[in-house]
């Protein structure tokens, strides 16, 4: 059982990630950290991570930047590998990530989410087969009322995976309502939906010859990243250091 | 059993309704009409209208617009409701499809999906729920790569219906692409996917606080429209002279 | 503006309500009730509805059962309707409701939702339309791991809904890998997913000739039960005395 | 370019052969074999095998089973791959293709849709990532009311596969209407919608905590057979002797 303890504990994403590992059965937290104590949780918690002497395998980290600094160089200097989730890092913290880097596993990623982070990859063996048969390629994603910019991060991403496994060859259409042409196949189309309170919903479309393969994610709540950094921690406990992200932790 | 005749029987329309006919024990095929008899029905075929002495209660059209006029004197002549699906008519042809329905009943539908038109009413009664309680409304249409209009006339129609049940208080948006801003709430999203040989999807989407309702068209062929036509001649069979569309036939 | 009374307003489904209200320009928070009054609100909070003097036009009520009693005493007394969602009342509670529903509005449903109360209706107009032209309907309803019965009460509710429309002429099938025969035109199949954490999801299908119609809807929180309560509050202030439901509150 | 004969190129999928390959570069039809020859072609149409003497890389074959013995005689002797989609074989032929393999390259599968065979192989990838992270997996499947087993043979192998790659250790549920309890982990619920014309949509979702990862295939006719053949006989063009199927052709 892999022993994690959990840096932002009694934050938003703390507890919800404390409600995911109890149901696991292959990681337990020993403990917790957090300037806020108000809450009664099933292991001990510290007012600092210095101040934690509960041995572990792994640090989950969903707290603030300010606390960046002295959790990178506690898990250098303890040797325990860290799930950094914490963002908004400045440019001299993000270069201190890479230094800790070298003395211990880091785990940093853009999207935490498990079921992104999958579609990254298998869209780019689908693309490799379908483009070449003639399949055409777009997206659709859905996101709330209150998001001010489209298409969503997500979806560039995963269209950028899309177009790298085709050395660059596509371009991106955001509108078809101002020109009267047909499509062109070295297009992806990007759709953007926005309408209450979505999550984020993303639907990658491939359509060819009287047949179309969609692989669609949904996110019901800001628990998904929750998950994606347990399963990170389940990978990253007894790693070499070195920087790795979600990548490495989705293997066939 | 309603008696039908098929106008224009050995084109494609004409063979697809004979086949949704021969399942359909509400109605019957009686005779059918085309220049080109080299196909065999199980009802006697006349070269043209003229020349048929089969008594009916309705006349199904998918033939061409050079046979329009005739079809329309025939019908008005011997008072037999007539479905007409030839499109393409001109602008005399269409003051005489007027001209004629002051003497036998003629049904002509801009779109004769039964789906599609049942959804046109469907929509304005959600929107009068939904929109009231804060429910964003967006389209996401799909269709084939040849299309080089975006967004489909069935979407903009379907956009329309909800908008003219709103007091036309709505206005469409393209591409979100563009702008960093929230999404308004007198907007509607109409988002155009373009791939393979999709014949024509439409989803129309209510989102709201936590809850999504969506409905969705698909059409899987051009068969829909003669489903569409079938239905219509078995409800225009015996109602008096008029001009009367799709929407007619679509009684709650 | 409508002013109501939040009772149980520090509970969970009260916190969401308070939240719902906080973004609707129709309708405000005038007072709270709850035993519970370690939460800060915008509003004045009484431990018990006797306690409060604040004028309203309607309560809504998202507490316990054994608070019901003296909530309908004081709902009819001071004459301010009431949205009850309280569930697990007792055979004489319910009585009870009846009783007050004599001096007072008083509304409760099996489901608040607006969406589902809105599907419950719809689907009948649609069922009405194709059900006679021959389309199959199909119902398929997606919930989580730890839901033990299956279908859902809601998926059969639309079931019903659906069956009522054509004279309860349809019969329900739930597992058709037993047998090897086609289907039969006066089935309703009803399949039931289970996975994750899905909320839950309700899908009905039309199946016709090269045409599907479909209806979705889809869950993602309890806050759709809220939702559906501000509705039917705004709906039922001013309304004279008599038991009402949500399909009341759906008006085209 | 890949220079093909069509065997059996006026049949139904013969000619929608000749449609698709008219619309790739990489391939051409250099001659036809049939016995009927009341259609015109742009390319020789022989009336059997033997009598053809047009240089060819690949056979394309959609004919039937009596025509199957004298093919794979041909292709053997002449040293000509064939994508064999002819079904309905005797065990002596399946026999006499596992001989002919010895000499020449054959493509055999149990399902030609490109599509279907990808998913086949992504599942598996998706299934070792999402399995161990806690997600439950169910397949729905739609075929038309005319289909009379259930689930498809195609929701079979899928599941088959997805089982495989985790040392088959899923059963399969059919029917959750029956019993009162929650959901094993090691079940892979199957569910089968008929309903209408439905040509085959196969959908697997794979359910977490807050998060749905969806897997769909949709099939608009059977036209996706013939694509899958056309891309086989590209891919096998060339390729020495052996038995190859659909997997072959799916290369990332």
């Amino acid at each position: 059982m892999v022993k994690a303890i959990m840096h932002g504990c009694n934050g938003k994403m703390g507890q919800v990630i404390t409600g995911l590992i109890k149901a696991d059965e292959a990681i337990e937290i020993v403990a917790g950290i957090d300037t806020y104590t108000g809450i009664t949780n099933d292991y001990p918690v510290f007012e600092s991570i210095e101040k934690c002497d509960v041995k572990a395998d792994v640090i989950i980290d969903f707290s603030n930047s300010a606390a960046a600094d002295r959790l990178l160089d506690f898990c250098a200097d303890r040797q325990i590998p860290v799930v950094l989730c914490t963002t908004g890092l400045s440019e001299e913290q993000l270069a201190k990530v890479d230094e800790a880097a070298k003395k211990v596993a880091v785990l940093k990623s853009a999207n935490m989410s498990l079921g992104i982070n999958l579609l990254l990859k298998l869209l780019q063996d689908a693309t490799k087969v379908l483009a070449p048969a003639g399949f055409d390629i777009e997206l659709v994603e859905r996101h709330h009322n209150q998001k001010v910019d489209a298409p969503s991060g997500t979806a560039l991403a995963l269209a950028d995976s899309i177009n790298e496994s085709m050395g660059n060859a596509y371009s991106y259409v955001y509108d078809r309502s101002q020109v009267r042409k047909k499509r062109d196949s070295k297009e992806i189309g990007i759709s953007a939906v926005r309408g209450g309170t979505i999550v984020g919903d993303h639907e990658v479309i491939y359509a060819g010859a009287d047949e179309v393969i969609e692989f669609k994610h949904t996110a019901y709540s800001k628990t998904v990243f929750g998950k994606g950094a347990v399963e990170a921690a389940k990978f990253l406990a007894g790693k070499p250091a070195g920087r790795y992200d979600m990548s490495d932790v989705i293997q066939f």
